[in-house]
């Protein structure tokens, strides 16, 4: 099972805010610090949802506090990110592999498959970001393109190969850390 | 304090997922039903964003089980709600309130006001819904008016009167529960 957030079984104790671990250069928080940075120029607004938990009880301490004291990481029924940007509903998630040679499909729920592709019929701008952590590269890939392999090859995970032929590779940078959105330009068309 | 989605100090088990308790008549329940009728018919992708929770201890009793031990409901950053409608990106929060005069500004953040400020200027669809429960009317306020109303008048709380100038009341049904879109669609033009 895949913990949200790259949670890790040996970890006991989380002190930060878990939506905003920042442990340097996971995808999750170079995105949200790029999140940051375009809301800061007033770019675009996309927020990464909170994480989805059953909470099956509460203690109430003190008249004015609520203490989580049993919860449970629920299956997410949407992607991780989404907002606007040109106008536009943008939707997206993203994900890691230690594998320097495929994307094993099941990374990505069924019903986060059927939502991208829900998005996509109805014009918003639909895709996932993949970073092979072991190359360094971080890739782009329209929902079109994803749901299209997934629908005409019986194959259990994406191979490079096809990244290569078919995503965008987002660069790095500093500010914002990963410009995904200038890759959305040069497929939308730019501004 | 308000907790989120109904909570009451005085439960200390909640047996349902909290983001899908449908305790009859809530305003929460009515809008979570609407849209998933408004899913089911390919309409509209509109969803409620989880709880925002901050988790700072987790167990492990088995392999594949996590269990969340202590955690605490955070501000939420953003609005409740939010999806894709006719292409458009739309975003909104709903509130209910006991008042049968006036609905006070404090239910809503600051920071959710100034969310809903850069979705309307990014040309998203951006509203708040309010319930007066005991007059049993629900009103949609766009964006842009309730934005008006805090910019221009000195007062903590938003009176009926103004809901009866500048809202538009949203009729209750069978499916959808609350047409909450219908509105929208008076309001932007008609397909």
């Amino acid at each position: 099972m895949n913990y949200p957030n790259g949670i890790k079984k040996n970890t006991t104790t989380i002190t930060n805010n878990i939506s905003y671990s920042n442990r340097g250069m996971t995808l999750e928080s170079e995105l949200n610090i790029s999140n940051e940075y375009y809301r800061s120029i007033d770019k675009a607004y996309i927020y990464k949802k909170p994480t989805p938990i059953k909470i099956t009880k509460v203690n109430y301490p003190s008249r004015d506090k609520a203490v989580i004291t049993e919860g449970y990481f629920t299956v997410p029924s949407t992607t991780d990110y989404n907002g606007i940007y040109r106008g536009k509903y943008i939707d997206f998630e993203a994900k890691e592999t230690n594998s320097k040679t495929a994307f094993t499909l099941n990374n990505i729920h069924k019903h986060q498959v059927e939502h991208l592709k829900n998005i996509d019929r109805h014009q918003g701008i639909a895709f996932v970001i993949v970073r092979f952590q072991h190359l360094n590269i971080t890739y782009l890939l329209m929902a079109k393109d994803l749901i299209n392999f997934i629908e005409t090859k019986e194959r259990k995970s994406i191979p490079l190969s096809f990244f290569e032929e078919k995503a965008y590779k987002i660069k790095d940078g500093y500010m914002p850390r990963l410009d995904y959105l200038k890759v959305i330009d040069q497929i939308i068309g730019g501004i």
